[in-house]
């Protein structure tokens, strides 16, 4: 290791000295706990990082994008030179791939470099410009020119199942930075020193950058109470969040109780209902049967797109069925990410196996070892899943669902569907054009439509939705992923009569940056 | 009057028979009651409009964007049909002049007609294309094309002081309808009167253009009974007000605590601060202070950007201050909109006029009648206004509070001051140039800022933001005037791999609407 690891957060650029031992890594394959003992950072130092962002904002702020994009391409450089180091300790923390490790930190680093090139190019801002119509009648018309501006400090919460690509400087905080916030992190206790390898590649990309101190911190201890405390503070002025319902429902509950609410953008629980309608069927149940398992096994199923409810005709799909009881029988148990994970999936899967008229397609036979999940496949009737609130709650990890009835039976089930990320339509083009009160239906309750592919796999570009009505999201007018993520962490300004030079440059007569915009 | 008032609520088509009587105009100038008796719309009355709204929805959500051009082009005609009625009942319901009521009738028909031209031109709904890459390595990129949808149902509360332009067919209800989004209204017992006759239009222009019914709905009952039923039903989809500031954030709090929290786009209260510049008053202090003095007192001072704050140096502006004290002596007492205003306004200026260190600069000489407020003018020193949170609130009338200290000290308590929809600087070029912090200061707490000019008249177009940090709005990141009012009421979608045939006509290859897409 290249990173040595201290255990201590990072409080602007200084390193925290901590009061008391907050966690300490867990290898989830075998129990054994990882070096060092990680300090949790003290009310004070959750203060001095604050005072330091808000005072950071002031000037961060006011930088061009392009000095902006610069800091983010530096990020990607320094986390790519650490990427052995990631390689090395990210299985360790988070029971992953190596290969899994290099590849997030590819999206990483891939996701800053995207934002600087937004930013590089500018027009991203939104800017409106209306000129005076100073002989109008009956009164004079101002001139008057828009353009988004950021909120003020983020806090950032990283995320078990993404310990890269949705943790320290993941898209939250690529988005953050790049629309002129600073980001408090809170560090996630599952995987604190790729946390730290991370955060030493930030901290050293500010400085090297000349980034005002403050622009990032990364605290440790607990986002029960390090990270609520953070959430209440006056300074920060939205919080982005990836994780369970339970915990993301408590920061909005904190957000809007504060004197000044904030928005929360959490993206929480998403079952993504996958549609199979006779003409998928009709292309082969055992390829699709394959695909879908690929699909739900991936990452040990642990990704918020993980399709996790299956809705099939009642009367046809045996085949695929069949196909997929092999494959799940003779699967392999998965290390999940973490122990808490790990006892929820087994309590949630415990409760679908004895919901009323819920049977078990399959169980993969092999035995899970230490920290491990053996995918696992229920089926239901539509009758015994809708009114069953249990059944619509997520298995994280690598278990589904199969909801059985009729085309009419399926559309009134998914009208009564919670808010997801994802909904997906396995069906032939004829089926599809013919069904479009049953397309209408999954559009209103999902951020993202699939047409006869997988919902996992999210693309990061500028047409991706990932958020979706609530409990997917906190916030279904957002995405965590792409370039419309930064309109998060954004407000249009409007400067009424300003004089030209006085304007940012976005909005200037000459327009220096070259931008497009309206009017 | 050609319109008959009935007295009842609007649900979907029909009119409801009512249950007992909650409200009756009273003309605030005497008193005195007027005709008829509004019945509150029973809680089966209530059902049956949301249960109404959402079926529309399914329907009215999938209309092109040219046939809601078309629906609310008639609403803005048959509006314009019954500007007599409007001009007779509403100075009786309101105090307002006629001319008001004409030119307001004027600004809510353009409004309506803005968002139908930017429904016909179609690029408002950020269409993105990103095609398929399918032999990209390691994996093919899918195609995902993505563009804005409505949000479902979404609730408007008709405002006391725009009784047409923020009320049953104001920039609210014709954003949400352009969005896609049908409209439950929730009628202000100052003026049920307007609001029955502007609704009985838009009603006529839905049965005209054949929208479906429950499209829209208007209730009579209070915004405390039925208001706050119709924002914790499971139908709202999004809410959107103007009011006080204890209103708007009881409604927060119940979006926020219902199962699926919605969006509230609440504009409560600002004190839109005006900072004056040496540089300003060397233009001329009379001047300024005639041109001051109307826009403190324009519409009795009761609109949402009413300058109540002036900073003020210390040691310059006695010319102003006298200029100004003579105006509001000689100047003459106005109708507010109705008692509870007034009232309001009496208690407001009793604790301003007691506060520890505040004097009276001047106080309209002339009596109040029945119902009305007189222009006053408070000054305070910046040690007195600092910590003083009775000082920061809205004296919603004609008055004002002058607070007068050194440069420093006024950039320092604008730095305390809770967010505002406007703030004003009235300064020479070369004061605007070097204050850099101080305007930056300004835009933090605001959503516009005004150059030598006043924040009063709302430019109604594509470049305005109407909106700021808490408490000015619920939400910062929105405005409730111009264009881009619409995004209120939309969140993105995404399409994955579909076919052309079965995208909407905005992503389509071919793109037969002819808008501007991003990709």
């Amino acid at each position: 290791m290249n990173t040595q690891l201290s255990g201590t957060s990072f409080i602007g650029f200084s390193r925290s000295t901590g009061s008391q031992a907050c966690s300490q890594a867990v290898n989830p394959a075998t129990g054994e706990k990882l070096a060092p003992q990680y300090l949790a950072a003290t009310g004070e130092e959750v203060e001095k990082a604050m005072s330091l962002a808000a005072s950071a904002f002031q000037t961060y702020s006011a930088l061009s994008g392009k000095t902006r994009a610069g800091f983010l391409r530096t990020i990607a450089d320094k986390i790519e030179a650490s990427v052995e180091d990631i390689a090395a300790r990210g299985p360790l923390e988070t029971g992953l791939p190596e290969g899994r490790m290099r590849g997030e930190t590819g999206r990483t680093t891939g996701q800053l470099r995207m934002f600087a090139a937004l930013l590089e190019e500018g027009s991203w801002v939104d800017a409106r410009i209306e000129l005076a119509q100073p002989d109008r009648a009956p009164v004079p018309k101002p001139d008057l020119r828009s353009m988004l501006r950021p909120l003020g400090p983020v806090a950032v919460f990283c995320a078990s199942n993404f310990p890269l690509a949705f943790s320290v400087a993941g898209g939250d905080t690529a988005s953050a930075l790049a629309a002129g916030c600073p980001v408090v992190v809170i560090a996630h206790a599952s995987h604190p020193g790729i946390a730290e390898i991370v955060a030493t590649a930030v901290v050293a990309a500010a400085q090297e950058c000349g980034m005002p101190e403050g622009v990032f911190s990364l605290l440790y201890g607990g986002g029960r109470t390090i990270g609520q405390s953070v959430v209440k503070h006056p300074v920060t002025q939205a919080v982005g969040f990836t994780g369970s319902r339970a915990a993301g429902t408590a920061l909005m509950a904190s957000a809007a109780a504060r004197p000044q609410p904030i928005p929360v953008y959490a993206e929480m629980s998403s079952v993504n209902p996958l549609v199979i309608l006779p003409g998928a069927l009709a292309r082969g149940e055992a390829a699709l049967a394959e695909a879908y398992y690929g699909s739900l096994t991936l990452g040990a199923g642990q990704f918020c797109t993980n399709p996790g409810l299956v809705f099939l005709p009642a009367d046809k799909g045996d085949e695929f069925l069949a196909r997929l009881k092999e494959l799940v029988e003779a699967g392999s148990p998965a290390t999940l990410l973490n122990a808490s994970i790990c006892s929820a999936f087994s309590e949630a899967t415990g409760s679908f196996a004895t919901a009323a008229g819920v049977e078990t397609l399959a169980r993969c036979g092999n035995d899970a070892g230490h920290g491990q999940a053996s995918p696992v496949v229920y089926t239901v009737s539509i009758a015994d899943f809708v009114g069953n609130e249990t059944l619509q709650g997520e298995l994280f990890g690598p278990g589904a669902l199969i909801v059985r009835g009729s085309l009419a039976e399926i559309e009134s089930a998914i009208a009564g569907l919670e808010g997801q990320l994802t909904a997906t339509l396995q069906a032939s083009d004829e089926e599809l054009a013919e069904n479009t009160s049953l397309v209408a239906a999954l559009q209103q309750r999902a951020g993202r439509l699939i047409f006869n592919g997988f919902p996992t796999g999210v693309e990061v570009c500028s047409s991706m939705v990932h958020g979706g009505p609530f409990p997917s999201t906190s916030d279904g007018r957002s995405t965590s992923v792409g370039t419309m993520a930064i309109y998060r962490f954004c407000r249009a300004v409007a400067w009424q009569s300003f004089p030209d030079a006085a304007l940012p440059p976005e909005l200037q007569a000459a327009n220096p940056l070259g931008i497009k915009r309206m009017g």
